[in-house]
């Protein structure tokens, strides 16, 4: 069950013009799942992405790499559950090759204007021929009101499809943003266990899209962590299809501020629904850290607590266990850190200050946040004015069932 | 139940000439525990010890440090369990100062000469009275013949005392060495959240048992992780007391390579056992890292496997989810790893190499090694000379529990 996340209906997902998506059963890995999705893009589109840092990149994530650096223009995209293609030396990028060569001759383009996605089981060989043979059938299925269908065609361990849209209106024109997330485990940035698309009828120039992307990336998906595990896969794609007719070059334009706030939001959103519905999870938890020198610093105590199991543990038990808090800040890797002149909060309730805990502090009030499914751990480093978040959740025993059974 | 580890039988742990042992019921935070440890250590004996890197290091840490720095001869150690006096700020270094204080009154020396360890939940004040008033006890039990006593006064989730000994005869001279730890939680270095304590009747010169004291730190306590939790309490402590009537100053002695090495061995047992007692262990695993370009590399490697959850829940469940390997080896912060040039091996069975499954490798046989309770995950980096090696040990529901319910 995630925490506080469902998702939204069909009809709250809006379509966004020159984007179509269709669904269907390809028996990758299992029958009977929705494992393969196909969206095409229209022409003159512009597409780009961040992608895990991984070094054992899976072959998808390499052929979208090269693909986009083609500058050919991206119509079609691919992706395929159950399978995730990573760890496959080079039978793996013949594979991989041969999905896009499929999507390609069936839709009359060029193999590198396709980008190919896998998430699911590493190190096993991805079964192409299922692939393609389930490609008609996805196209079949292809429609622009079908984000919903879509977003269910990308969940492995998710437990809700995750979906997020917006509409705004810029100079009288409407323009419509729709994006979709998956992943529940080996999360962790850069980039989490992920993929994430967003696409938007505005047109975005591709230089200012390459930008966004990025940026919409570090105050989303860069932000999350459920495991401390960086996956092989790890893809967020943007697209700006520029159908609705209003077009961003430079960033400068009148409406571009509203729609970049936007399409963040929706990052955003797809983001911290990944950590609501984190394998196990019970509750939701954002680490705000300020007063860093900088924000390099301030990540890496949100990320010292957000991945310490003996806090996650804390937190699933409703414990205020305080001290575990305080360790982690300890052992985040800020070597002057002066503990004396740092605070922690428990959302509104301070809970330690001089090095220890809080004069005023009662565990009552500390167990009273503890019990909550929304927590915020402020700190504040009281050594500059840098500040950061993370989006964590609690480490539960349905986590270790969950990793225990996965291929099962 | 510790994977493959028992406590020796207390007539199998030497007697040090001149230290003495004496453990008590205090009452520090339950009753009828014994929690109280005294250790006096004759006169002229070196002593040198590696202490936690966590900057909320506990208030014991840095008294320790600062008695260590004068030079004064320590005479006594005094370690509690229950509470272990961090974060504590200015009341938990004037509680610390106090115990130092009370030993040196019953036991007629400076405060300066001991050393306080405190070990169990942070952010708790520590009740100081509570433990002066202990010490008499404590002090009525101390006895050479006791370090099977002393191993359990240690404990805290632990389920095994943990104590090891050697016995070796140099140029006709018996040298004793014994030692105890704890720990089973919180672990990773610099430190493990362990307490360890080594002692020999040897005579080792102040600066040769400085150097060993961090040569054996690093080839044991330093090479061990259960959670990846650094502690803000980890101690080490070595004391040579030359009572045996042998001394090495230089290290060009004959017999200090043999002492050396007995007294590494004994560390190293000291720290695999923490880790056969991790928090919900059922397997031991050591992940061995080769073929590096340097020692740091090679340890980046072993870290990011041993702390992967995914990895760790997988050997729970006796899964060769070898891909999780494999994506920890990616994300471990080799920037320029070539994934096709290394190779895995699970005990002998060569799983990994060309970047993806090796070909002869048969699934069997993977589950064949993954039942056992004892694995080594071997990794060739294929890059350099380097090795290192990580001691670990899965991760089971039993780790969530005993950590959800730690303070209750």
């Amino acid at each position: 069950m995630p925490v506080n996340y469902s998702t939204p209906a069909a009809d709250q997902l809006k379509p966004v013009a020159g984007i179509a998506l269709g669904v269907t059963e390809a028996g990758i890995r299992k029958h009977h799942r929705r494992d393969l999705t196909l969206i095409t893009v229209s022409e003159g589109a512009s597409v780009a992405g961040v992608f895990t840092q991984n070094r054992f990149c899976a072959a998808p994530v390499q052929l979208c790499r090269e693909h986009l650096a083609t500058g050919k223009g991206i119509r079609a995209l691919v992706i395929n559950t159950g399978i995730a293609n990573a760890g496959t030396g080079e039978p793996g990028r013949r594979t991989a090759q041969a999905s896009c060569d499929a999507v390609a001759q069936l839709l009359g383009i060029d193999a590198q204007q396709v980008l190919p996605f896998s998430t699911g089981v590493i190190l096993e060989p991805l079964p192409v021929d299922r692939l393609i043979a389930g490609l008609p059938g996805a196209q079949a299925e292809l429609k622009a009101d079908n984000w919903h269908a879509a977003a269910h065609g990308i969940m492995t361990t998710d437990t809700v499809a995750k979906a997020a849209s917006r509409e705004l209106t810029v100079d009288g024109q409407k323009i419509s943003i729709s994006g979709i997330s998956k992943g529940a485990g080996m999360i962790k940035p850069n980039m989490a266990t992920m993929l994430g698309f967003l696409a938007t009828d505005a047109g975005v120039a591709q230089p200012l899209l390459e930008k966004l992307v990025k940026e919409a990336a570090d105050a989303s998906f860069n932000c999350i962590t459920v495991d401390g595990d960086t996956s092989t896969n790890d893809s967020f794609v943007m697209i700006a299809t520029g159908q609705a007719g209003t077009t961003f070059t430079t960033g400068q334009e009148a409406g571009w501020n509203e729609v970049r706030a936007a399409i963040i939001s929706v990052a955003v959103e797809l983001a911290q629904a990944i950590v609501r519905d984190g394998e196990g999870a019970t509750k939701f938890i954002t680490v705000a850290v300020e007063g860093g020198k900088d924000i390099e610093e301030c990540r890496k105590v949100g990320y010292a607590i957000g991945h310490s199991p003996l806090v996650k543990t804390a937190f699933f038990a409703s414990d205020p266990n305080l001290g575990r808090i305080l360790a982690a800040i300890g052992y985040a890797g800020i070597t002057d850190l002066d503990v004396d002149g740092l605070k922690v909060w428990l959302d509104d309730v301070l809970v330690a200050e001089l090095g220890g805990r809080a004069a005023a502090y009662q565990e009552a009030e500390g167990a009273r946040v503890m019990a909550q499914s929304e927590i915020t751990i402020r700190v504040d480093l009281g050594r500059g004015n840098a500040a950061s978040q993370v989006y964590t959740c609690d480490f539960s025993y349905d986590y270790v069932k969950i990793n225990a059974d996965y291929r099962s």
